[in-house]
């Protein structure tokens, strides 16, 4: 007998598990039908700004597998443009209708994978819905606010949160010529890392000439007899705008399975368990709309990153098509690029430390991404964030030029492994002139670490 | 009651050694001297090449410290252009005079570090002491080789064996604007690359103009009247040459210690314990001319690479000074640049695995440094070697352009945790389109590497 999965969502974690049970269990087998509200499937949402930015100049480059491809190729039944609102458990069917019209239909389901993805945070601001005032979530709205430069030739941004989304939309909305103003409530934009690492890139933003304002936040927008947006308010002045965007953050998208009755974690995200089944049987979920597990606070997290949804989709695909494979969950590793800069992170900065019970040490060394004496060496500043006694690592965080921000995967898998920095001091990490100092800053960290927690130890001895 | 402790070797590993020794021991307990047969302290000797090629311009950059520095400020009693001949044990003396002349004199000591190196593997060739044939090892040998360059404005170079040493100075000497013509026995240049790897370089270096001969053997020399090489004989054909550079790779250089009984390993190296202590209690070893154990084929080998010298030196000295430091080994990481190549390796390559009895299975896998997409994506070759039925890292290698060698570190820190590649295709490694794409080549190659182990284990079931 034919079973049927139905995809809600046609992102990478939902055409992932798609494809994934399709080479497990062929059209006899598994009839698969996936629905998605926009006009894209299978993109990579991360490279929106780079395309607002004009750095890729091709949308379709940032489609991974366009949907006749699926159709065809996999028969899978990608039905576009098509929206469901509904999730009913005990009929086992989902209701969904064409978002250009047409009546709501329910189509039921053996299986069910849930990839409804994430939704901008949208603070609760008089205008906030306003033209104009846009959200970067998906490729749609990637189109959307390359459309609006070209129609609209907008003078002013006011780019509102320092998130990744916010400092690289706002890196692009300058790379087109637009004066950007940041506004971040906290001290730092990038508060994923800690303030003494993140201050490098604001420096870096006001170099390109973006301005970033700090401990400010805002309160309101103005808008044009047309409703369209003219000026953001913050708690201190006006700023004009003929853009703004959003750059807060993304929130789980998890409407439809809350409202379906299917449990939501503490995160905002769908719960899921190792293989990416929810709380009921044969209903799944991956990518920005399902829980996380932090492998080091051991909390569960909402993280909308692309690598993620890729591998929850592919092991949700695994599971539903009759193979066997679970996601561990994540350390929190991130890694950006905003103007000259790169940063990038791993598992707890000292806050998430502190929220996590981790009595903990930090060091920061300023180093060389190759032998000093190295044509090209740039700098490059790393910090560890280490248990007080144990030495056990708990984060870490790179700032620096080229060639700086990818070291952060060594820490990451060392994280993984739950290293202690008197363990990974010795590491063989790779070494010649062109590509290191001697003492790689990653050992040179370690090495110091260790020192302290040495020290600690000795101080309550 | 004050000890000495004398060092033999002004390289890393012992003025590491001697450095780590004296923060934890004052003058008063503890007196250092350290005699050094050439005319530098602690110097990047992975820096050679790119003195030679003028990349690095200045000599003492590459002196990370000097012997006035070393007196002034430790209190270390540097001795230059000294040479110990012998080691008696039962004395616990060293027998040490000036290379300019002088009488031999005995210098007693409590605690012995040997850190005597390497010496480049000459072949028992005729000719092969004649002037203007080459090893590269001391910075005295770099010194000498920009000056026959500068005084004798060579025209045909030879290298003779491709290790790391070999191609980049066959690299540097090309870039002096001399005709460069390498020859490699094996079937590959770079031979601590598998074939399939190994061939990248060499194509990288025919393009930059570099004749690369492989499954050819130097035979002989030929010298002119006054003694002076001119040419290089192979089983093959007569080679012009004004320089010859030994390229064949180094040996540790033990004939002291082992004249003077202490324990010399099968790798020819000196024995160590973690501690890096010798066979004999208060005297210790490190750098090159040191046995390291190497954490995938537990067997001991000899590496000669500043990192772990540097590492070895600072365990051996730290020791020595009262304190508490083990060094657990190597997996066998190394990265070189060659002409616009960029490679890297950890672990075991093919025939490695093969001769420490894994029965293993490989990916190669193809990919890009940034996202597909992105401007500036480079191609980047990741290989894995795995153990068959376990899926267990074994080795990993990387051939690529930029961003490309530094990469191996995350595979580094994996195999250092005997890391599965199921375990691994999961791992939180960093994502963003400028740095990778949304899988990263090292996830690609673990997931293929895992789905290959899986159909081994079921065409056996």
């Amino acid at each position: 007998m034919t079973e049927r999965l139905i995809v809600i969502g046609g992102d990478a974690a939902g055409m992932s598990a798609a494809s994934q049970a399709r080479r497990r269990r062929g059209p006899q087998e598994l009839e698969i039908i996936a629905f998605e509200r926009g006009d894209y499937t299978s993109y990579s949402a991360c490279g929106i700004p780079y395309f607002v930015a004009d750095t890729v100049e091709d949308l379709e480059s940032l489609i991974v597998r366009q949907p006749e491809v699926f159709r065809t190729k996999q028969q899978i039944d990608v039905r576009m443009r098509t929206e469901v609102t509904e999730i009913d458990l005990d009929k086992r069917a989902v209701k969904a209708r064409s978002i250009d019209g047409g009546k709501e239909t329910w189509e039921p389901f053996d299986q069910l994978m849930i990839a409804t993805g994430g939704i901008p945070i949208r603070p609760p601001l008089g205008g906030i819905d306003a033209a104009g005032i846009l959200g970067i979530q998906t490729l749609n709205d990637g189109v959307l606010v390359r459309q609006v430069i070209e129609d609209e030739d907008p003078k002013h941004a006011v780019v509102v949160g320092g998130g990744y989304i916010g400092l690289e939309m706002a890196d692009a909305l300058t790379a087109r010529g637009i004066k950007v103003v940041l506004v971040e409530t906290g001290e730092q934009p990038m508060s994923t890392l800690d303030p003494d690492m993140g201050e490098f890139v604001t420096k870096a933003m006001r170099a390109m000439d973006i301005e970033v304002l700090t401990n400010e936040t805002v309160t309101a927008f103005e808008l044009s007899d047309a409703g369209h947006v003219t000026g953001a308010v913050t708690d201190r002045r006006r700023l004009p705008a003929d853009i703004v965007v959003l750059g807060i953050g993304t929130r789980p998208n998890v409407d439809l399975a809350r409202a379906a009755g299917i449990e939501i974690g503490p995160s905002g995200g769908i719960v899921v368990d190792q293989q990416m089944q929810t709380s009921t049987e044969g209903v799944w979920a991956g990518g920005d709309c399902a829980e996380k597990f932090h492998l080091v606070s051991r909390a569960p997290v909402a993280i909308a990153l692309g690598t993620h949804a890729n591998k929850e989709g592919r092991v949700a695909g695994i599971n539903i098509g009759g193979g066997y494979a679970t996601f561990p969950g994540v350390v929190g590793t991130a890694v950006s690029k905003v103007c000259d800069i790169e940063v990038a992170r791993t598992g707890l900065k000292e806050t998430e430390a502190d929220a996590a019970g981790f009595d903990h040490l930090t060091v920061t060394v300023d180093s060389t991404t190759r032998a000093g004496y190295f044509p090209g060496a740039s700098p490059i500043r790393t910090k560890l964030i280490v248990e007080a006694r144990s030495g056990r690592l708990l984060g870490a965080q790179i700032v620096g030029k080229e060639d700086a921000a990818k070291r952060i995967d060594a820490l990451a898998v060392a994280l993984w492994n739950e290293m202690t920095v008197d363990q990974m001091l010795n590491m063989d990490l790779s070494y010649a002139p062109p590509f290191a100092p001697v003492w790689d800053p990653v050992l040179i960290a370690a090495r110091k670490a260790w020192e302290k927690v040495e020290a600690t130890l000795q101080d309550e001895s």
